[in-house]
């Protein structure tokens, strides 16, 4: 599961009912048109009857362009109805952070991205405080402030899709933003806003987990980043993990724990949303690692 | 935190309101008897201003028996407020297991109580089911048969609590027992019975929490070992743990994987309660090891 | 990665230079006798330029007996310079367990045999002591005991391998065998020995690894379980686990910890062999899980 | 174990054979002086009869200064054979940072710094290469460049021990400080320095782990964060981790993975040291948390 960085490589992401004949069919495929398989990664969802696959190939002696792809894998899409999409690893995911005052995951994620660990461009950071102003821009990042009040909501998001369409963004990394987008805002951006909770979900949803948490005496906390849907904390999970705590630690001692646990579900999350390893279905998902 | 197993110990559990001067008043009371303090361990709990400790020493040499030392120490724990616990690690805690069918959680715990894992006896087991008779003969521990319904409940509970009164039982595991106990049950033996439930709660509470879970599509599962009380799935807990599944994994790999964790976490919280290392405080657990 | 138990499967097992066309070929030969893939799974080994697969398909429906299926696929493995296996899910693994006293992972592995999770028969145990033989025998299973001395043990390995043959055993568990098998035996049983080393290999190699784990002061023990070759605690490791330690915990406490995990990866090792997901290469191995 | 940040007080760590009356002793002394005790924390090491202690006191309306209570103690630490040490929570520990190119730790260490995480001072970072110089100045923190090369290294660790003495150094974390200390270096800070190693030790010491671990096969990597000594990666360790990797990731994989447990193991280590949680005895360390 090498970084994408460097390649030069063409993705496939496909679901559709399973049937015989499937792999050969996309096997064949790609192998005529002198395809170099670099991963390929399937499943069969035995109780949905779904067939699930990734494949990866190097681009290099490759016979088509991507008009030319689209046109001739079209007539296999249709006959295994299949669902799919078709990514280049050289085309950056556009993504746009929106962050409040908390700043340890937007640190990390800027940390990565300048590091290579994301394939993905960061045209601009947008928050409703100035406070980490200087920190994206250490990073050489345009940053936004837009303050959004109960009042002012539907003009904030207004003026926030301006922006990201003025660029062209196609994922929102809402990295500890501690407003709840609308109804509207999401609907805009299916499958392209990742959020990350502070709790193992289903567990502790809404506000304040680690109060939750502590209150409940739990002997693990959690962290979830998960894809955005119009039910708060119900998106597909992408990435969940926990981290031991005992009577020892009081409430304090799990917010400064779990903001480890927080940057580490949300940069994987992002590294593995911009790699295309990501495929949504029946409201959960399916993580070719 | 090594078995009690060869030790001949006493053991104080203490909790009260946080004052100057508690553990030079215990250290003090212990030393002035001869103690040799083998564990010493204490919590303040700033939240709640609370004092918890448990206080483990050798009895060779100790000057008190054990009608001496409740005598000697009262007026202390009378001046500190406390709540208080003597226990003597050669009084083995006398232990009934409650099954069904399911015998993962069973065969674990009858292993390493035969192993010298855990400090109990364990007079009697009793199923609703013939099934695991083999398995608890095995062992050489007398097993019971009382079948329970919806009709039969009162009467079946009534003779479970006969058996348990006549071996003077003072734990009660239930090592997946598919019942659920009645509230005059568990007022009963309160503190005393803990249970397994195979989630990470307080997430997928009630039933078939590995539907539940294959169904969110969670990245991790868990299992829980809690004290039992009136409501379901909410007593304090003892201890969890959790394994990582993805999309490959069916419902049936869920429930496979799963075993391992009910067995872990029932285990520990077996071992931790019969060595006395337990104390409850404001609907948690303080584990003291 | 659902158990092979009720299964009626084929499954491959290959490595090759990676070549292009590989998927395809293997794709079209399955599908072209109207195979029902259920799981493929497949690598690249950019380092060393390997194909590594393993596939596995519903026989009903089938089109070729085993003959017909070696026949027909030995030109295509011979094209693309395979390595293969070929298993079927029905024929079961037989294996032997090899034990001393330590009875911890024999009592898992036998339950958990019992319990149908190893795709596996177990015809005969055999130890160098009397100790463990009312457990084997209350699961049904012939016990041996072949003692070994420095001057027997050219002897007691010729009788071992003659009990062996005699059942025709195709995998040997060494489940805490306190005895190192001597370079004949093992050449006789290539890649068919599975042995649990108490430590995170290759850390603490030879003797004593918890007593050596001790004194360097470790915050972590572990286990290991891997193929035996000539060369001690060398051979290719299966699966590993580790668990947290303190400088509260005695060296006993590591042993009685270390327990735990020695039966983990030894289940896991042997669920994994017997179900066909082990490739070894280049002294390591690929788990197709 | 919460954050010292905002704590006022006294912190004792005493280590001396065990002996009774000494939890009693230290409590007394204590009391006597209106002592508000937060946390002690002691254990009985039973193989080499020690007793290991670390208490912490709140200052507000305690009777001493530190003339005072050093001089009122001495007898107490005489009479019991102590080595023992005494910290203000208000005295911050002075803390460099070496580092080389890689500034996976630096960024994190930095970051955690700049939060309140450490209870310490950062008065300078020295690096043998100039690359992170705008990392360093970010966060407002001088920074020396003092290039090493085999004909250079005594001069230059010359020069690294005069800033060091200018600063009052008492700490000095190695953030992946790619050149090898002298022992004439070493001994200049006997467990002032703390160095990550990027391997589950004492498994792959020395260079390169990455590729042994890579060339092992191993199915956990590791990190190790531990106290410089003379002898190459053999000093009590502080903290471990691991992560779990399989026959798909690549070397690369392990290098970029590794990188997280790296920062994690350095930072615990770190965060432990300033809040003087660390007792180094018998090789090994006591980590009071």
């Amino acid at each position: 599961m090498a970084t994408n960085a460097a390649r030069n490589t063409g993705i496939l992401l496909i679901d559709c009912p399973d049937r015989k004949g499937l792999v050969a069919a996309i096997a064949n495929f790609l192998y005529s048109y002198n395809a170099n398989i670099l991963h390929a990664d399937q499943h069969q969802d035995a109780e949905l009857k779904l067939f699930l696959m990734r494949v990866e190939w190097d681009l290099d002696g490759f016979a088509l362009d991507e008009a030319q792809l689209r046109a001739a894998f079209a007539p296999i899409a249709e006959q295994f109805q299949m669902r799919w999409r078709l990514e280049y690893s050289t085309v950056k995911t556009k993504m746009a952070i929106f962050v409040s005052k908390y700043d340890h995951c937007l640190v990390d994620v800027l940390y990565r991205y300048r590091s290579g660990e994301f394939n993905c461009d960061i045209p601009l950071v947008i928050s409703n405080h100035p406070d980490v102003r200087p920190l994206v821009e250490f990073y050489g990042i345009p940053f936004h402030v837009i303050p959004v009040t109960a009042d002012t909501k539907v003009e904030a998001e207004r003026q926030q899709i301006d922006l990201l369409e003025q660029h062209n963004v196609d994922l929102i990394v809402l990295a500890r933003y501690m407003q709840v987008l609308s109804g509207d805002f999401v609907a805009h951006y299916p499958g392209k806003v990742i959020n990350v909770h502070h709790s193992f979900l289903p567990a502790f949803i809404g506000a304040k987990p680690y109060h939750q948490a502590f209150a409940r005496g739990v002997k693990l906390i959690g962290a979830t980043s998960h894809y955005v849907t119009e039910v708060l904390d119900a998106g597909p999970i992408i990435e969940q993990d926990v981290l031991r705590v005992s009577h020892r630690d009081s409430l304090q001692d799990l917010i400064d724990k779990g903001r480890d646990l927080e940057r580490t579900v949300l940069s994987h999350a992002v590294k593995w949303h911009t790699e295309h390893r990501v495929l949504v279905y029946d409201k959960k998902t399916a993580i070719f690692i």
